[in-house]
């Protein structure tokens, strides 16, 4: 058997969250459907933040009832605040990601909050989720923004990152998730900081969304694998951005993600040709959008067999 | 003190070779010599190929005299054979590269022989060095190309990659390469080539050409660091290709690279803002050509430190 590693397209969330473009429900579910299709096992499928702030957004609702039909598939969902929570477990969303930048100052600019006051809200969260009695049917991942370092702080202190996880994962947070925000990380950071994180929130699951806005993404997930590290955000064509992170680029690309990971023979379940034909589409629907990753250009190499196939 | 590393600069040789638009001489050297002003050490100026089969390199000798003046650089040429050598050796280039590539597809494709009178030739080259009484002065490289696989062949025997390395070096190699001329290596291939390689030549040095065709270029960098390895191969704007591999994008960016080095507390001496700027010349001068790279981009983190500045 092979060892397992675990993609989640962030796409239909991250990528699409700067477009400005109204994506239409019905392209988002075909999306989905498509990434189902070519195997990707997880996909965030969009954010519960008010339409009036990312009006891409404005059809979460419609997508996650559209998306609920969508066999074998973890569906996620963003939530900003207990609001955001409310929602998604009004609609019965699987599983939630509450995000918390470790840089104050990005919080600030994000959510209007201290980091101590989000964390506060995440506690909330969690109870407002065991009131309803969803403890074994909703899980929520702790998610840890630019701690790899911020574009308007700077520097974001390692304690700090390891001190917000252990306080997300005693509040009760079922995976935490350490993000690489702005693309500041590099693999030798990625390995202190995921190895002294996984320390710290075990039994908890520890995953990675890095982007790639200075070219060390794909470097920083095998840094990561390299500590135990199995559950990798990535997002096709590396749609995505940030809007308090001026010129940077996307999420780490899904394809070339699928492709290390598999050509390292971790299993993703994935048809990385499948994700390709995919991305023509998507490409064929956002116009003028930046679009990333190797993989899609040159195709796959000659030599190339999909661990999964061996596990299939 | 910090650990070196080293970055060549292979855009002058390897970047260009696929270029039709003939990049006039001066326009080379005032590249060789902004590399050498952003703290470059070392660069591949150009190839001693016969003008009909790669006109770029048809004033191979006029770049080999005008950057002899560089100061604090190594300078180093690739050869295919004994008349490029000897080509070499006339001029006095302080280091030759030879490339035979570990596929017996592509070596056919490339020089038209096999991988065993490719070997023959690197003894020739050696003997007539000696005979000429340049053991002390000038250094010859032996490079492996598609070390990691083939677009033509598919498989490339890793015991041939070894045994090729064993025999360049018993041949009398200063240096051994193993390339990835296609792009078709990752990390876990790479630690184990390498350590593989290593250990076969020591005291021998090694190292890793790259090329980012599938976007693992930059992982396999940090894969090849963590056996060891300190000597990289890169061009600005990762230009190049490869002629037998449709679709192949370039060598790994050199910006990026850097990034990396001396992000994980590598001292190159490279000034990447200086790199940025260079490549704006760059792509001024070769317009029509794919440039990539995405430091470039989105330029340094603010809590970027030099790690040579602190070595300086």
């Amino acid at each position: 058997m092979r060892e397992r590693a675990y993609l989640r397209e962030v796409g239909p969330r991250d990528g699409i969250q700067l477009v400005k473009q109204f994506l239409p429900t019905e392209r988002k579910l075909e999306w989905c459907r498509a990434e189902a299709e070519a195997g990707v096992r997880e996909i965030e499928v969009t954010s519960f933040v008010p339409a009036s702030v990312v009006p891409q957004f404005a059809d979460a609702a419609e997508v996650v009832r559209g998306v609920s039909t969508i066999q074998d598939v973890q569906i996620s969902a963003l939530i900003p605040n207990v609001k955001g929570a409310q929602r998604g477990f009004d609609l019965g969303v699987p599983m939630l990601n509450f995000v918390v930048s470790a840089s104050e100052a990005h919080n600030m600019a994000n959510v209007r909050r201290t980091t101590d006051e989000s964390i506060a809200e995440f506690r909330k969260i969690i109870a407002e989720r065991d009131r309803r009695g969803l403890k074994d049917k909703t899980r929520i991942a702790g998610g840890i923004a630019t701690a790899f370092g911020c574009t308007l702080q700077g520097e974001v202190p390692e304690t700090r990152v390891i001190e917000i996880a252990r306080l997300l994962a005693q509040a009760g947070a079922d995976m935490i998730y350490l993000a690489d925000t702005v693309g500041y990380g590099n693999p030798a950071q990625v390995r202190r900081l995921f190895a002294a994180a996984v320390k710290e929130v075990r039994p908890l699951k520890v995953g990675a969304h890095f982007h790639d806005t200075r070219g060390l993404g794909i470097a920083n997930v095998t840094a990561a694998l390299d500590v135990g590290i199995q559950h990798f955000d990535a997002s096709l064509a590396g749609l995505g951005g940030c809007p308090f992170a001026p010129g940077a680029t996307g999420n780490i690309n899904a394809e070339d993600c699928a492709f290390l990971l598999e050509s390292m023979g971790f299993d993703t379940g994935i048809d990385i040709e499948a994700l390709r034909q995919l991305r023509k589409r998507i490409e064929a629907w956002l116009p003028g959008e930046a679009f990333f990753g190797m993989v899609a250009r040159a195709g796959l190499p000659k030599t190339f067999v999909r661990a999964s196939k061996s596990a299939a």
